[in-house]
């Protein structure tokens, strides 16, 4: 842990001081933008590395932060998405932070299997910006074929 | 230097083999979203913390790589944002990352001042969901007032 204390289960208050299923107002302090989402950033928890980048909407974080594990909102297939459901690549949530204008997250996690990408690599950001082009500077650690079936 | 190597000036090809200016292929590879914009991450490139996250243009993105420093496009200014014009705190970049579906960057940033957040404080998360809240669990290093002037 570099940024913060874990201790699992601390995100939210005990449900003894939650009676009513009202909206606690942490969610209510995110600047939800015009579709209901905010950004999602995950980092890995001990080296740092940026992961990957998703949204969230006020469901996802919800989930998130009861969890302990990261759920995000597919876009593409409009339903929430616990991260890892098909690969077994879930992430442990460690820390959920928020920025200035309350419009993007960062997650600190522990990322089960070490890779968070669906090409099968350890971070989205594989590709370096060098002498002009998107040079590819991790390997594929597992085949997406294995990881999600053929 | 956590995730590739530095050279300042290596994100750009000699400007001999770019006798005209067609757009950078590079460029065209990046997924812009409706508004021509992607999402841009700047980490500190030796702890791995992230700063801030903020938007950038086509051109915002060419002249990051460009000057090899930070240039954002504000939404709501409109225009082209040089980071650190106005307070100094300029992020020299060492490293520019895409990610996977090609709509997100990293920026490894060394950051000028210490301070990235326009709140005075290292950086813009300084939030953290605890026990049901947001806590605030960094400290501001100087008084926004004397950064951007009274």
């Amino acid at each position: 842990m570099r940024y913060g204390g874990y201790n699992a289960g601390t995100f939210l208050p005990r449900a003894t001081s939650m009676p009513t299923q009202q909206t606690p107002s942490w969610l209510d302090a995110v600047t939800w933008n015009a579709d209901g989402l905010v950004t999602a950033i995950a980092q890995d928890h001990k080296t740092g590395r940026v992961l990957m980048v998703a949204w969230m909407n006020h469901e996802a974080l919800a989930q998130t932060a009861q969890r302990g594990e990261a759920v995000y909102w597919s876009r593409s297939r409009q339903k929430l998405w616990h991260k890892g459901e098909e690969s077994g690549h879930v992430q442990a949530v460690h820390e959920i932070r928020l920025d200035c204008d309350a419009d993007v997250i960062v997650l600190q996690v522990e990322q089960r299997g070490g890779i968070a990408c669906h090409t099968g690599r350890a971070s989205c950001f594989y590709r370096v910006l060098k002498d002009g082009e998107w040079q590819v500077v991790d390997t594929v650690l597992k085949d997406p074929a294995q990881i999600y079936g053929a």
